[in-house]
């Protein structure tokens, strides 16, 4: 490795330390005039790094907000008609500059604004609001039609347990954070936040319950100015009220609900004295009660901007490394998402420093802070698709997001376990970003990040730290699964043999400060400096090295595991029963992997110079790999999902799959009529066949002289 | 033009004189004995002409035959059930050599064996067959369902034909040829084959009747050993049987047709004696005759090679530039394909001279011997079906064919008209084959072909010879249509002013033999020299230019000249009505047209060393212009064909279309329900808004830095 990818700068607290403080002095809900400030900040800190470009790029928006005048609300009456219970639209002010005029009240985004018709006939708790849920409470008896619907946050996207409560004619729901999820530590004051990291009974998250990626009204295509959009009842937005409450009025609502049936003790959560009964009527003390849920949110039209900065490459100004994070937040945004801006911003200053002192990279690298994202990886999304073409020339995105977002529980944590690297990504950047972990110090006592993370995984016995494939739900999204750039989404995450939650408490509430951050996640800023050091060291490499440092030869390992899990639980003796040819994928891959390793030795054995045009045909070859597996026209029924191995499943957003296609078809198989199974058994061959083609080609594009 | 571009290595008579006659001494259908005989042939000659590589690709495929032991055939009986007329199912040969034991009958390809169950109902003319004609028979009250159609060859694609009839519950075709098409001098022994070029009346149009390209089982993805493939009854092949018969047959059955309704004008052809009556009654005379129409077609599973011959690249091995052509026929193919992979083959002589002389190319060069194009393009279709990826390198496609095609007339006629070049292309071919032809001897009296072109278009009124873009109908469609690769269709043409014909008499009959070449169509083969000169030019001024020699400024013009015509007969107002946005893709339009300017400005101030690296970037930038138009999941409703701006119509396959997806879309749109009219015009707003980011991004990729 180059001496030059020696840290020659040190990222410094002083320099990151009043980057997340002005990100978070006041909310910044996307296209909100405090976004655009923020915005116009970021741009003059590109101009100030001595970019070559720094721009704002504008998109219009479908966008959505609550009425700030007019809170939802959700109300309990007594017999006579009396208000005896009304829940709070925001959280209480637990610390100093908890509270801002422009305040974001709770709301998720997209619902519509609503009322329950009919609010006598009850409430349903529904666990986590999945399909099993759904599935276990028809087991019971219990039917959610025309009823309010009321289930915990966590396990899946919140978009998915409304879709789940709409399919099945709920009129609406109310989505809670249990303690079980947010306050394992309990309640109590010195509990938590701003004492602890954990939630308070007052925390709310808030988000997006938008289902697919990019402007709602603009479904793969850009929300240019001339663009055709949708009507908004073709969207695909949610048909019904829903609002995210506290746990401390989730208590005042669960704790009235009868028992006719008995709840599966794995849906008890941890709210003390509530037996977590399944409704939908109240006990016999409320049994006149009735709850109503009244929401007045709004969609409106909106600019949101990306900010993006440009240092101009010196070699290939045509190829591209990316780094990338959002800006807008629901509430202060306290790690989420000024932490990444901030390491992104201090990596700016780092590479500013450097062309000071005569230093060019290469190939060109892109800056962008993405706008919107929280509704639904929008200004990602946008910008990939006015660009889709040109992600031809790209060759690496690099994602950043802080760990504060998850190492949260280290330090308010009494165990002494401390922040560890997460790096998912593909499989051609795991080699990499291993190389660099060893290159930047601890963030706690370990020499290295790596150190630390390697003593992590030991305790989870694994012999080495483990690299995992993207899952959905950020603005890495599109670039990967879209357009086939490999991508990586580095953080460092909480320590989870101690806690295994879905996700840091404050996420998304008003909890999530700037003190939180200081007090309760990064005391030192430690980890963001750690973050930035890797993001340097990161673009530098893949900007400056002569041949693209790919780890190409894991693309075929991780593709003959993936393939090797497809086939569990009988799946591989179910795909051959359906086509026989499915082995000849599996002979594809292995030939794959041995046309790789010839590709790598046939590198490896290169001079030093290599002449500038097989550099760079070299380089072509090398950079278009991962985007073989783009298939022009999508995955089946998935037009904006391209990623033929390694994309998100169709069923659960948030989880990761391989040979997404080959799970969505098996799908619900075995349940299927005569008819619909003939059809999906050539949907499975031609899906198969086309996996077959496409790893086939992969080899073909790694042989010499293009197998012309 | 550097100097290396003139002939430095004349093409001459007795070089190309051999392979015509070696190609059509044997019938050679596709996949028979004698194609692979074929194929090998060429083969061994790209290895002797010094070739880097030369292989035969194979493809296991659907195709469809005639029973060879047991004709198809056409009966008449009368009322006492005695046959009184059979039709023939081969040529009678008229000269030596045009029999053959392995000679392929008539047929038309893909259309399934049969008979007409009920051969009393009739027999109806349709003149051509085409929409507008049925309509016509419809007014007349003239009904077709349940009866034979018959209908001349000619205006549009036979396959289209069958489309028709079928879909008016048809239950047979019949196709014939007509003197008014193929024998406009007379039907005299004298007027016609084997003494002039004109079709005698036992000749017979073969051909293919399938509406798609490529295997009609893969529809969209290679035909390779491990691929998917749909079920024969999911190919949308023809439903119901037909069969080709020359003049001489089809006047038996015309004349007997009685007339109910007056047959309009233009209805009658060039039988003499026969009054092209619509039936479907026989006459007084023969009111109890039958037609009985059997055909004992067979669809088989079959090997059909293609022969790749690359010459490697010196500098930048990883780009093409490709020259094709097919090999398959019907009869003998002496004009069809034999001229044009006569030609192929001289070229690859001449460059192989060249290189035994020292000279490389600096980019690759691709020979292409495509099989099975006579089925529906198969070959070519799935071998880029098989490396559609990889035509991110390929900058450029050249199929030529030889004028004997059209040149016929020519030959044949007492007039003096002489052979004319035709090179309908990509506008960013335009400029380069008008330098070429100017660098060509003439093939007749002219100092180059460039001069006998423009005398030829004068006569027209056409200042300069008039560029067209491609149509359907070859080898080129699926690199054009599917991949937007840049390709020129080189031939030479009949003359126009003297016989606007369709095609030429002997096309896909028995009679398109080398006699007739020799003697009717090239004598002294001229034709064929000139041909080959071209290509060779051509080949070496991609292959060798440092710069891609692309008029890249006739593009945006080609693209603004197809915009106005979209617009005529009242369509720009129809589209403003529908969607006010549509002006902004004129302003894109014109504002690509800028960006190009500006763009070859640069080029054009660019010194004569540019450093590689810059170099190849630009030609990166040159090369993927035309790839921009390309949509990934194809045009509405047609995802094989996804060039945006130049393809094909869906309603008339053989017909060039500026922005096909406009007039698909608008096709029928007038007299569309309500609901349907409202679901049209969001697919019309939907496609314009597509079309504009298209153009966006063509400028955008033009634009300095990529304006990322």
């Amino acid at each position: 490795m180059p001496q030059y990818y020696q840290c020659r700068i040190t990222q410094r607290y002083h320099t990151i330390l009043p980057i997340p403080q002005e990100l978070t002095r006041k909310p910044h809900l996307a296209a909100t005039p405090r976004d655009d400030v923020l915005a116009r900040m970021i741009r003059d800190r590109f101009v100030a790094s001595g970019f070559d470009t720094a721009d704002l790029v504008p998109y219009d928006l479908l966008l959505s907000r609550p009425n700030h005048t007019n809170p939802n609300l959700i109300t309990l009456t007594n017999g006579a008609g009396e208000e005896v219970f009304r829940s709070a639209f925001k959280e209480i002010p637990l610390h100093e500059d908890d509270e801002d005029p422009e305040f974001v009240h709770s709301f998720n985004a997209y619902t519509p604004a609503g009322l329950n018709p009919d609010p006598g006939v009850g409430v349903v708790y529904a666990n986590y609001g999945r399909v099993e849920d759904f599935d276990e409470l028809d087991r019971l008896g219990v039917n959610v039609t025309g009823r309010i619907v009321m289930a915990r946050y966590g396990k899946i996207f919140r978009g998915n347990k409304i879709q789940h409560a709409q399919d099945r004619n709920a009129v609406g729901v109310i989505l809670f954070s249990d303690p079980l999820d947010v306050a394992l530590e309990g309640v109590t004051e010195e509990a938590v936040y701003p004492n602890k990291g954990w939630l308070p009974g007052t925390g709310m998250q808030r988000g997006t319950t938008f289902m697919g990626d990019g402007d709602p009204l603009t479904p793969g295509w850009p929300s240019t100015e001339h663009a055709y959009r949708v009507d908004k009842e073709e969207a695909g937005l949610a048909q019904i009220p829903c609002q995210p409450i506290g746990y401390n009025d989730a208590k005042v609502i669960l704790e009235k609900l009868r028992g006719d049936q008995q709840t599966p003790e794995s849906w008890v959560g941890g709210l003390e004295g509530v037996e977590y009964n399944l409704g939908p009527y109240f006990k016999a003390d409320f049994s006149d009660y009735r709850l109503r849920l009244q929401t007045h949110n709004y969609e409106l039209r909106a600019r949101s901007y990306n900010v993006i900065g440009t240092i101009k490459g010196e070699v290939e100004p045509d190829r591209y490394v990316f780094i990338g994070n959002h800006r807008d937040a629901w509430g202060y945004g306290g790690s989420d998402p000024s932490s990444g801006t901030a390491q992104m911003l201090e990596t700016a200053r780092v590479l500013g420093e450097l062309m000071k002192d005569g230093w060019r990279p290469r190939r060109s690298i892109v800056f962008c802070s993405w706008g919107a994202e929280e509704y639904g990886l929008i200004g990602s999304t946008e910008w990939v698709e006015v660009r889709a073409y040109l992600f031809l020339f790209f060759s690496f995105i690099l994602r950043n997001k802080i760990g504060g977002l998850t190492m949260f529980h280290v330090n308010t944590d009494t165990c002494a376990s401390g922040p560890i690297l997460h790096a998912p990504g593909s499989p051609l950047l795991w080699d990499p970003i291993v190389k660099i972990a060893k290159m930047v110090p601890g963030v706690r006592n370990g020499e290295t990040v790596y150190e630390e993370w390697e003593e992590y995984e030991k305790l989870r016995n694994h012999s080495t730290p483990e690299m995992r494939t993207l899952g959905s739900g950020s603005d890495y999204a599109h670039f990967s699964f879209y357009c086939g750039i490999p991508c990586l989404d580095i953080w460092f995450r909480r320590d989870k043999n101690k806690y295994d939650i879905s996700i840091y408490p404050a996420y998304h509430t008003g909890y999530d400060t700037f003190y939180n951050i200081d007090h309760n996640i990064d005391p030192g800023f430690r980890i963001h400096q750690g973050c930035s050091r890797i993001a340097s060291l990161t673009l530098r490499y893949f900007a400056d090295s002569a041949i693209i440092p790919y780890s190409l030869e894991k693309l075929p390992t991780a593709i003959k595991n993936a393939f090797e899990k497809v086939k569990e639980k009988g799946n591989g003796e179910k795909l051959m029963a359906i086509y026989d040819k499915f082995p000849l994928l599996g002979e594809a891959i292995d030939n794959f992997t041995m046309t790789t390793s010839g590709f790598v030795a046939k590198i490896n054995q290169m001079k030093e110079d290599i002449d500038p045009v097989t550099l760079r045909s070299l380089n072509d070859q090398i950079m278009k790999l991962e985007q073989i597996f783009i298939m022009p026209a999508g995955l089946p029924g998935r037009p904006t999902v391209r990623h033929a191995i390694f994309a998100p499943s169709q069923f659960d957003n948030y989880a990761t799959a391989g040979f997404p296609g080959i799970s969505d078809l098996l799908y619900g198989y075995d349940s299927l009529g005569t008819e619909e199974m003939t059809a999906r058994q050539k949907e499975i061959r031609r899906h198969i066949s086309d996996l077959t083609i496409l790893v086939q080609r992969a080899s073909s594009l790694l042989e010499d002289f293009h197998s012309i």
